[in-house]
């Protein structure tokens, strides 16, 4: 982490999942020292196994000599963070988050610890658990921090130079301005593509249900991935980040009506023009990687 | 094509484009005489360079010895016919199509040709034009053929065998089974994700729109694949099958509602089940191809 380096001779992650361990694995390779916290000691052994950090324990004491502290945690834990986590962080650690929404995190997190960052890495989620963590995860995706007017100057500077040696894509935005977008981009995607699979579970005659599972193809796949994925994951999105998802789902909804509308009254030029707009418009959210 | 191939010195493809290219190149490694028909002069130059048949032209003549006819042509064409081609196609002959609605086609052709079979193979559609026919595009994708009472017995076992040739999963069904399945399956997912798009193109809030487009991911991108595609294709799906898309669009409407009215009753473990059993469903459509 260049000049900044002696700053962090030890960094804290707690939890081991894919986020927590993938971090884990490359600072060790940036010869960072990493103490990893988990709950249980069958983790601590499968984490130890893996090599995710240096000294793993279920001891919230481990996090004593850390400079940086991560809370690699689910969401309903970050948003009820136990007193003995709490209490073992220490006044002059800086602390940050991987939690997918921001401003009901900051709402928690701003009274617990006055060198608080909150953060979000934007990296994937298909995996999940002590045996997910992989090098080289949050290279070149965004790793969005939400500051705010009171959050201190030199631990955001600490988190953004985490994210650098990460080879993370630094991006700061406020809290509400980040959870309406990972709305839109994110939460609504899962909403309606679950939707989308609901729609055929709910199918009442039988012979067209059973002909659609003969027939669905790639365009069902690529549209069902994301609803048909991990349920908490999915309800965690929903329940922690409900108004921005709810407009969101208002906005898309009269989307579609006005799609349906077209079609009954068929106009077809004015669908095709708004097909056209889509196909012009989708590529400046997903033509940045290739691998899209 | 084992015991019928006497039966089939010479199968007419009529349109050269992805699907009917792609056959034209099976067919001749199957050892089988293939006659093109195109429209323009400048096609029949690109698909003999191609080789995607022996003999190519602009001239419906060219159909006169052909045993098997297949339309390869957009749904437009295939609702329309011009009049030279349906003059073209010889008493004798087998016609079957290879468009992606069958009642709509089966109206129009039961009358044009006591041969005709409607059928539709399921293959991908990404590219498209001459140079987008490729070997192998059917092999192990369903070939969905849709008789009716006054279809011909031997031109529905003619079409059979077709399919078997080119590696293709036979299955019959009605049309208007048919027509509902592929609304669900196909057709509706491109129009639920042609409105995500259509939302993110709607936002108001341009820092929101700038930073949605900075952090959209691969979920967003498998999500708006296919409503971000060919438009014209879109358009003709809606168009040619608009009752049973309609009818499919407000199931899913539902399920968007019961969805919403979860979130604003905060009702998480009923949205927690309803994940769970999208997760145990979308198997059922998508495991039978590991490529999915």
């Amino acid at each position: 982490m260049g000049q900044k380096r002696n700053s962090l001779n030890c960094i804290g992650i707690v939890g081991l999942g894919l986020i927590g361990g993938s971090i884990g694995l490359d600072l060790q390779t940036l010869g960072i020292k990493v103490h990893g916290l988990v709950n249980r000691s069958s983790t601590a052994k499968q984490a130890q196994e893996r090599g995710l950090a240096q000294v793993i324990s279920t001891d919230p004491a481990i996090l004593l000599d850390c400079d940086l502290i991560i809370l690699a945690l689910p969401l309903e834990q970050l948003l009820t963070p136990s007193n003995a986590l709490v209490q073992a962080l220490p006044q002059s650690a800086v602390i940050t988050d991987v939690g997918s929404v921001k401003a009901p995190i900051l709402k928690v997190w701003r009274k617990l610890h006055k060198r608080f960052v909150g953060s979000h890495p934007m990296a994937g989620t298909t995996d999940a658990g002590v045996e997910a963590g992989r090098l080289e995860l949050f290279k070149q995706r965004p790793w969005v921090a939400t500051p705010e007017i009171n959050t201190n100057e030199e631990a955001l500077e600490t988190v953004h130079q985490l994210s650098l040696a990460l080879g993370s894509q630094w991006i700061t935005t406020k809290a509400e301005m980040h959870d309406q977008a990972v709305a839109l981009i994110s939460h609504l995607p899962m909403l309606i593509s679950a939707a989308l699979i609901k729609t055929l579970g709910n199918e009442g005659d039988p012979l067209v249900l059973s002909l659609a599972k003969k027939l669905a193809s790639s365009g069902f796949a690529d549209t069902t991935r994301i609803g048909g994925g991990n349920p908490s994951l999915g309800t965690s999105m929903l329940a922690h980040n409900t108004s921005a998802i709810l407009q969101a789902l208002n906005s898309y909804q009269g989307c579609l009506e006005q799609f349906e509308t077209a079609m009954l009254s068929k106009h077809w030029n004015q669908i095709q023009k708004e097909l056209e707009k889509n196909q012009a418009l989708r590529p400046e959210f997903v033509a940045k990687n290739l691998n899209y």
